[in-house]
């Protein structure tokens, strides 16, 4: 069977750590694409990374937003797949030598370009455009929201490689729509994980969804 | 005494963590007025953020730039007294929220306005002015670089509450040069910290030097 054109987000309720997340992993492995691990989870450990990295590929959603010093320092620290970062905070000193870095250690590079909540709308999600332009130099793919379609089909037009849309779901987004538009993945998280039947209620979701 | 204008930064190298970190922090709690925590070493754990914080109060440098639901959950699983997130990430579902939380646990926030880095003159610090205003009604203080001395004169003109100013050292501000400028205080890791006696070292710099 295909995957489903989703991934995961891994990110636990207060009260639970990789115990809750390493369950919903065993249950889904076989049917997206990727789990996204961010930073609530890690506060919870670093070392069962590998072992979810054995059940799929990992994205981490650590929305990296600092100097290249610090990312890398980050980044050293952690098992992983690919990492998403912020592209507002330039290339020099920034998010060329991530990029560097992330070369060397053959792993991939997610910028946000536009985000799904009502506030990005105030400044970051005006500036697509020049973030767009940041990740055609540096990134593997972007991530562009789900609860903005008129965005997303600009944002698809003009960027050739992978991107992840969040904002499905509780966010308000319905599934499959910015896979629709364009995306090669949503990502899904709380609808879910939080769900009593989560394997199945993702199946009922994306049945008869393909990217 | 009185206290130098200074908070620490404890980012660790690659291969040291919270020993090095409790280190430095022991020899330096009666000088500074915080100390600074990002993500490297709380990947090497949170538990000892209470220790860390009987020394001096302790600002989480999370950078956080996401979605209210997220920086809430990180939040949640942490111990601090002031934490540092992206002004740009815009209110509503965001900063707005995180607010909000904080004012329950009775902590800080503090938001970054501008930032130290050469890519930082990309996008991010030329919106300052909508940072700055996004800030007047959320945060405590800003984070505003010590590298770019123009900006930080123009920003202290129109920002009444406390300044925090990274960028010194390492990153080619000089000790001191953003305190005579209207920052509270400078934020100063690597030169410090790698110096083989941190605290003479920092006595040197600072000393003459008052907010």
């Amino acid at each position: 069977m295909a995957r489903l054109p989703v991934v995961i987000s891994l990110d636990p309720p207060k009260d639970k750590g990789w115990d809750w997340a390493l369950g919903i992993a065993e249950e889904m492995k076989d049917l997206v694409v990727a789990f996204k691990v961010g930073w609530p989870l890690l506060l919870e450990g670093k070392e069962k990374l590998g072992t979810l990295r054995e059940m799929a590929p990992v994205v981490l959603d650590l929305k990296l937003a600092d100097i290249s010093f610090t990312m890398i320092n980050i980044i050293r620290r952690l098992e992983f797949d690919a990492v998403i970062a912020h592209a507002f905070v330039g290339r020099e000193k920034a998010l060329r030598e991530l990029r560097e870095e992330l070369n060397k250690q053959d792993k991939e590079l997610y910028l946000v370009v536009a985000m799904s909540h009502k506030g990005a709308d105030e400044l970051l999600n005006r500036m697509w455009r020049e973030n767009v332009l940041i990740a055609y130099e540096l990134a593997d793919g972007i991530v562009a929201p789900a609860t903005r379609p008129e965005l997303l089909v600009k944002i698809r037009k003009v960027w050739p490689r992978k991107v992840l849309s969040p904002g499905v779901g509780v966010q308000g987004a319905r599934p499959c729509s910015a896979v629709k538009l364009g995306a090669d993945a949503e990502i899904i998280g709380r609808t879910v994980t939080r769900n009593p039947s989560p394997r199945e209620y993702l199946l009922r979701l994306y049945s008869g969804c393909k990217a």
